[in-house]
Protein backbone atom coordinates (compact mmCIF):
# COMPACT_ATOMS: atom_id res chain seq x y z
CA UNK A 1 0.00 0.00 0.00
CA UNK A 2 0.95 3.40 -0.51
CA UNK A 3 2.64 5.34 2.56
CA UNK A 4 1.67 9.08 3.00
CA UNK A 5 4.79 11.18 1.98
CA UNK A 6 6.74 12.72 4.70
CA UNK A 7 6.86 16.56 4.87
CA UNK A 8 10.26 16.66 3.33
CA UNK A 9 8.97 14.73 0.84
CA UNK A 10 5.85 16.81 -0.06
CA UNK A 11 8.11 19.92 0.07
CA UNK A 12 10.50 18.61 -2.65
CA UNK A 13 7.88 17.07 -4.79
CA UNK A 14 5.58 19.91 -4.36
CA UNK A 15 8.37 22.54 -5.72
CA UNK A 16 8.60 20.74 -8.72
CA UNK A 17 4.94 20.89 -9.67
CA UNK A 18 3.68 24.39 -10.87
CA UNK A 19 0.41 24.97 -10.50
CA UNK A 20 -0.08 22.49 -7.73
CA UNK A 21 -1.26 23.61 -4.26
CA UNK A 22 -1.80 22.33 -0.98
CA UNK A 23 -5.02 22.19 0.33
CA UNK A 24 -6.13 23.78 3.59
CA UNK A 25 -7.42 21.34 6.40
CA UNK A 26 -6.80 18.24 4.10
CA UNK A 27 -4.07 16.04 3.29
CA UNK A 28 -4.24 16.57 -1.03
CA UNK A 29 -3.06 18.83 -3.45
CA UNK A 30 -5.51 20.25 -5.94
CA UNK A 31 -5.08 22.66 -9.37
CA UNK A 32 -7.45 24.52 -11.45
CA UNK A 33 -7.34 24.52 -15.20
CA UNK A 34 -9.35 26.49 -18.05
CA UNK A 35 -9.53 25.64 -21.36
CA UNK A 36 -10.92 27.18 -24.86
CA UNK A 37 -14.18 25.52 -24.54
CA UNK A 38 -16.00 21.89 -23.36
CA UNK A 39 -14.32 19.76 -26.28
CA UNK A 40 -10.67 20.92 -24.97
CA UNK A 41 -11.84 20.22 -21.21
CA UNK A 42 -13.33 16.76 -21.70
CA UNK A 43 -10.72 15.19 -24.11
CA UNK A 44 -8.03 16.50 -21.27
CA UNK A 45 -10.30 14.44 -18.81
CA UNK A 46 -10.43 11.58 -20.75
CA UNK A 47 -6.28 11.63 -21.40
CA UNK A 48 -6.38 11.86 -17.64
CA UNK A 49 -9.08 9.04 -16.63
CA UNK A 50 -6.75 6.63 -18.89
CA UNK A 51 -3.85 7.09 -16.97
CA UNK A 52 -6.25 7.29 -14.04
CA UNK A 53 -6.78 3.86 -14.29
CA UNK A 54 -3.69 2.51 -15.74
CA UNK A 55 -2.37 3.76 -12.28
CA UNK A 56 -5.41 2.25 -10.65
CA UNK A 57 -5.46 5.90 -8.53
CA UNK A 58 -8.35 8.13 -9.33
CA UNK A 59 -9.07 12.13 -9.21
CA UNK A 60 -11.55 13.44 -7.43
CA UNK A 61 -12.66 16.24 -10.09
CA UNK A 62 -15.34 18.34 -11.24
CA UNK A 63 -16.29 20.14 -15.05
CA UNK A 64 -17.98 23.21 -15.34
CA UNK A 65 -17.78 23.67 -18.92
CA UNK A 66 -14.04 24.78 -20.31
CA UNK A 67 -13.00 24.43 -16.18
CA UNK A 68 -12.26 21.53 -14.72
CA UNK A 69 -10.83 21.23 -11.09
CA UNK A 70 -8.87 18.29 -9.46
CA UNK A 71 -7.78 16.90 -5.98
CA UNK A 72 -5.56 14.31 -5.60
CA UNK A 73 -5.12 12.49 -2.34
CA UNK A 74 -4.83 8.65 -1.39
CA UNK A 75 -7.86 7.73 0.07
CA UNK A 76 -6.45 4.01 1.07
CA UNK A 77 -3.43 6.06 3.22
CA UNK A 78 -5.47 8.81 4.64
CA UNK A 79 -3.37 11.57 2.54
CA UNK A 80 -1.06 12.36 0.32
CA UNK A 81 1.17 9.89 -1.59
CA UNK A 82 3.76 9.09 -4.24
CA UNK A 83 0.91 8.09 -6.66
CA UNK A 84 -0.99 11.74 -6.11
CA UNK A 85 2.51 13.18 -7.34
CA UNK A 86 2.73 11.31 -10.27
CA UNK A 87 -0.53 11.50 -11.94
CA UNK A 88 -0.11 14.92 -11.02
CA UNK A 89 3.04 14.83 -13.00
CA UNK A 90 1.57 13.50 -15.81
CA UNK A 91 -1.87 15.86 -15.74
CA UNK A 92 0.67 18.79 -15.88
CA UNK A 93 2.57 17.26 -18.93
CA UNK A 94 -0.66 17.25 -20.90
CA UNK A 95 -2.29 20.38 -19.92
CA UNK A 96 -1.80 22.66 -22.70
CA UNK A 97 0.07 25.77 -21.69
CA UNK A 98 -1.75 28.84 -20.38
CA UNK A 99 -4.46 25.82 -19.14
CA UNK A 100 -3.35 26.08 -15.22
CA UNK A 101 -5.49 28.88 -13.37
CA UNK A 102 -3.54 30.35 -10.92
CA UNK A 103 -5.44 29.82 -7.54
CA UNK B 1 -32.47 31.39 -26.86
CA UNK B 2 -34.04 28.75 -24.40
CA UNK B 3 -36.54 30.03 -21.81
CA UNK B 4 -37.03 29.70 -18.66
CA UNK B 5 -39.73 26.92 -18.06
CA UNK B 6 -42.61 28.07 -16.05
CA UNK B 7 -43.97 26.39 -12.97
CA UNK B 8 -46.36 24.29 -14.48
CA UNK B 9 -43.98 23.53 -16.92
CA UNK B 10 -41.22 22.46 -14.86
CA UNK B 11 -43.49 20.32 -12.24
CA UNK B 12 -44.86 18.40 -15.34
CA UNK B 13 -41.40 17.72 -16.27
CA UNK B 14 -39.88 16.77 -13.44
CA UNK B 15 -43.07 14.32 -12.79
CA UNK B 16 -41.45 12.55 -15.12
CA UNK B 17 -37.96 12.48 -14.27
CA UNK B 18 -37.42 9.94 -11.75
CA UNK B 19 -34.48 10.37 -9.36
CA UNK B 20 -33.69 14.21 -10.49
CA UNK B 21 -34.32 16.79 -7.75
CA UNK B 22 -34.71 20.27 -8.03
CA UNK B 23 -32.11 22.30 -5.95
CA UNK B 24 -32.62 24.61 -2.74
CA UNK B 25 -31.61 28.33 -3.70
CA UNK B 26 -31.10 27.67 -6.92
CA UNK B 27 -32.85 26.94 -10.51
CA UNK B 28 -31.45 23.95 -10.95
CA UNK B 29 -32.15 20.18 -11.07
CA UNK B 30 -29.10 17.83 -10.00
CA UNK B 31 -29.01 13.52 -9.86
CA UNK B 32 -26.31 11.34 -8.42
CA UNK B 33 -25.14 8.09 -9.69
CA UNK B 34 -23.34 5.00 -8.08
CA UNK B 35 -21.55 2.91 -10.79
CA UNK B 36 -19.59 -0.29 -10.25
CA UNK B 37 -16.41 1.16 -10.33
CA UNK B 38 -14.69 4.34 -12.58
CA UNK B 39 -14.33 2.31 -15.82
CA UNK B 40 -18.51 2.53 -15.81
CA UNK B 41 -18.60 5.84 -14.04
CA UNK B 42 -16.23 7.76 -16.78
CA UNK B 43 -18.23 5.66 -19.72
CA UNK B 44 -20.98 6.90 -18.84
CA UNK B 45 -20.01 10.60 -18.72
CA UNK B 46 -18.06 9.60 -21.76
CA UNK B 47 -21.89 9.19 -23.55
CA UNK B 48 -23.34 12.12 -21.13
CA UNK B 49 -19.91 14.21 -23.12
CA UNK B 50 -20.71 13.74 -26.19
CA UNK B 51 -24.49 14.41 -26.23
CA UNK B 52 -23.94 17.41 -24.47
CA UNK B 53 -21.74 18.73 -27.35
CA UNK B 54 -24.46 17.40 -29.99
CA UNK B 55 -26.86 19.49 -28.03
CA UNK B 56 -24.46 22.41 -27.59
CA UNK B 57 -25.81 22.20 -23.47
CA UNK B 58 -23.29 21.21 -20.85
CA UNK B 59 -23.31 19.77 -17.50
CA UNK B 60 -21.98 20.83 -14.11
CA UNK B 61 -20.73 17.27 -12.73
CA UNK B 62 -18.26 16.19 -10.56
CA UNK B 63 -16.98 12.74 -10.46
CA UNK B 64 -14.99 10.23 -7.29
CA UNK B 65 -14.02 7.31 -8.25
CA UNK B 66 -17.56 5.11 -8.91
CA UNK B 67 -19.86 8.26 -8.06
CA UNK B 68 -21.39 10.82 -10.18
CA UNK B 69 -22.97 14.24 -9.35
CA UNK B 70 -24.80 16.34 -12.38
CA UNK B 71 -26.34 19.74 -11.39
CA UNK B 72 -28.50 20.86 -14.65
CA UNK B 73 -29.79 24.57 -15.35
CA UNK B 74 -28.95 26.99 -18.24
CA UNK B 75 -26.23 29.56 -17.82
CA UNK B 76 -27.95 31.67 -20.48
CA UNK B 77 -31.53 31.42 -19.42
CA UNK B 78 -30.84 31.80 -15.91
CA UNK B 79 -32.57 28.93 -14.77
CA UNK B 80 -34.21 25.38 -15.74
CA UNK B 81 -35.06 25.23 -19.77
CA UNK B 82 -36.03 22.57 -22.11
CA UNK B 83 -32.71 21.77 -22.81
CA UNK B 84 -31.95 21.04 -19.13
CA UNK B 85 -35.11 18.47 -19.43
CA UNK B 86 -33.86 17.27 -22.40
CA UNK B 87 -30.36 16.37 -21.55
CA UNK B 88 -31.96 14.99 -17.64
CA UNK B 89 -34.04 12.72 -19.85
CA UNK B 90 -30.54 11.29 -21.98
CA UNK B 91 -28.52 10.62 -19.09
CA UNK B 92 -31.53 9.07 -17.32
CA UNK B 93 -32.35 6.85 -20.21
CA UNK B 94 -28.71 5.57 -20.34
CA UNK B 95 -28.00 5.13 -16.82
CA UNK B 96 -27.54 1.44 -15.89
CA UNK B 97 -30.32 0.11 -13.67
CA UNK B 98 -30.08 1.08 -9.55
CA UNK B 99 -27.12 3.64 -10.73
CA UNK B 100 -29.21 6.51 -10.34
CA UNK B 101 -28.55 7.27 -6.00
CA UNK B 102 -31.78 8.25 -4.02
CA UNK B 103 -30.84 12.15 -2.35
Amino acid sequence: MAMRLSEQQREAALAQLDGWSRMVGRDAISASFRFTDFNQAFGFMSRVALMAEKLDHHPEWSNVYNRVEIVLTTHDAGGLTDKDIELARFISRIAPDGSMAAL
